[in-house]
């Protein structure tokens, strides 16, 4: 079976602004404009309005199952029009991202690591006739910019000037710690369909605390410093080692600990949230 | 007008992970990592949370409009982790589904009939070093095996050793039946946003009790054997037939009956839902 | 870098579908056996069910970013079975439309100018066995049209025969009016997601009534010409030139006014609506 290979860098867009209206199309319309082979894909556009810290969680969720080489343009942009950065990232898995720079990296840096970043040069990277429009830089700088750099229409280096990847924007991000047999990280993310916390803690630092499957899990959930969750759960395999309706802690797809209700949501049951002021505590029963 | 023909077949990918997260996203990137010319698409992946009925009616509504030869990924999997099988079939229209074997196949069984069956031999088929996740089979082995069928990577043979289709998991499926007149089906599913009633009476059958445009129908609903609804409706061409509000028997999209009410949600209206306890019988006036 | 460049012009969709089952999988089958190299995008399938207006807004928000020749279905289609015609456009920016003729091309009327419309042959024009089904004429009709458009099967002239672009169906549509120092336009949508009215107030016509950024602005909402809303904001370049919570009018990224609040949403704080009914009037502060 012989066919043409490709040899661009498929492009993954990401957003904040829904796919009820022509926000997102515009972006795709600007990009095939740029170069029509191109392959276009959505990582979520339906990241929570202004929530950069959960585009910055996607992106780290996401990015390495992708070829490297592939650019993602994410656009979580609350400040748009004023004088954030625009910048690409080069992890150190080999992909790019494209995204101003206002936090979105964070758990890329954290995860995977920043190798190099450039900010964007918009005199010579942005699409032409958008100068007096200021609110859509998705559209008329990242959409674009992405295109390009996919396509081989520019290089890494044509994006921009290098800046220090130190300089970058990080949200607070607190990395686990172990502590008196316990290990303390943050609830990142939810497996938002299913509820499910997902939490900062790798699996290989939670198995050095000694737990095996079937062992109980205290779990400790504080949100700015005050207790709002206290549990034991049971460390399985997956959600059919348990009964329907009986919680569990398990490792989740991005190798690290999760923990769930099976077939109901843990986050509405106990009304838990994400973000770096959400601290999670696993460890032995007393 | 020349072009390089493609001699991919599509891979399009369902389930009930919703499009806020990374999920789809990552099924998508192992997809590309194993061939970057590989076309992708979205069948649905809002099937409600582990509704295997839903995700399966779904699959016979859409399979039949995509060329032979189509990959359809479908994940739905409560049982992720159990020892459900993971199988691939082979339809009687020449379309392939990857799915956990767990009733997923019920209505294309049903309606287009499968030709073969084969379990996927994971010792081949699951994308490297994902050995010790035990929750995302969506990414770890469908989407990376449908990926490799799709793309000619493996033959049918290669996706695992032959099973004997009668030995698939079925949900409950009352074939329809006609008695005194009037003819039972199932409630299959909604027209989500319009909420029409889609029977699993085809239009064949319903015609053979001498239905013609314009006449009275009547209608009765039954859950788990008792009766829920009772009512009279006109059987047209379309909605445009009827007046806004008025409510109409119809030949839907895949030539089977519904029950609809025009800019109106009949589901919504009457309470009613889908599946195999929800029984719905059309017959003439008393 | 050498590749094999596209002949093929984009497929991109838009419906009022939603993309919760398959009926926008079953368009996309169609098209794709038509054509198996197509590129096919969506605009968005989420339109509100049976909002002609709003799709006809859509198109006009995002056919100019796509490269000339594209190809646009649209299926917004409340009167499918009846005797509304079904016509392809060909818009003044190069740019297809396949619709029913219904008020769908009201704003791309208005705003980019159609040069020619002609109506679908539906005797060559649609997909072979689906005679039988008079409801979805987005699959049978729409798409196997778009796609073999788009793919180069049939020339514009196959569609079928030439319409006079005057018979199209519009929907009321007001033009701005300048008067007494304050123009009068309709809320044509919003930026669904945040919340702003989108106006159909080019900004060229309201900087001729001498505005610059930092003025105050007179904004007053009417619906079927009573007043609902009356405030003032600030007219500045982007939502970071002001505080959170705070009230702005700016440029839109269709070089059109819009009027919002920072991280919060205009139209839900007032109770604001689009369409043909709903006037907006931007004036300088008595």
């Amino acid at each position: 079976m012989s066919h043409v290979k490709s040899n661009k860098n498929p492009l993954v867009t990401q957003s904040d602004f829904g796919l009820e209206d022509g926000a997102v199309a515009s972006m795709y319309g600007v990009a095939l404009s740029t170069d029509p082979d191109l392959q276009i894909h959505n990582l979520t556009h339906n990241i929570p309005p202004y929530n950069i810290w959960e585009g910055s969680f996607r992106l780290a969720q996401s990015i390495a199952y992708w070829p490297q080489g592939s650019v993602f343009v994410s656009v979580v942009d609350p400040g748009v029009g004023s004088d954030r950065r625009s910048v690409v990232a080069k992890t150190a898995t080999g992909h790019y991202i494209v995204t101003p720079d206002n936090g979105t990296l964070t758990h890329v840096d954290s995860i995977h690591g920043i190798a190099e970043v450039r900010e964007i040069d918009e005199t010579l990277n942005r699409l032409k006739g958008s100068e007096a429009s200021y609110t859509f830089h998705g559209r008329d700088v990242y959409a674009f910019t992405g295109a390009r750099l996919a396509s081989g229409i520019i290089s890494y280096a044509e994006v921009g000037p290098e800046c220090d990847p130190a300089s970058i924007v990080r949200l607070p991000y607190r990395t686990t710690v172990i502590d008196d047999g316990a290990i303390t990280g943050i609830v990142d993310a939810l497996d938002v369909r299913y509820g499910s916390l997902w939490t900062s803690i790798p699996r290989e630092e939670f198995l050095s605390l000694g737990f095996e499957f079937g062992d109980r899990v205290r779990v400790h959930v504080s949100h700015q410093d005050g207790t709002v969750h206290a549990n034991h759960v049971t460390y399985v395999p997956s959600f059919a080692s348990v009964e329907v309706g009986e919680s569990l802690a398990y490792v989740n797809s991005l190798d690290r600990m999760a923990i769930a209700i099976n077939r109901g949501s843990y986050a509405r049951a106990f009304d838990i949230s994400t973000g770096p002021n959400w601290h999670i505590t696993l460890g032995h029963p007393a």
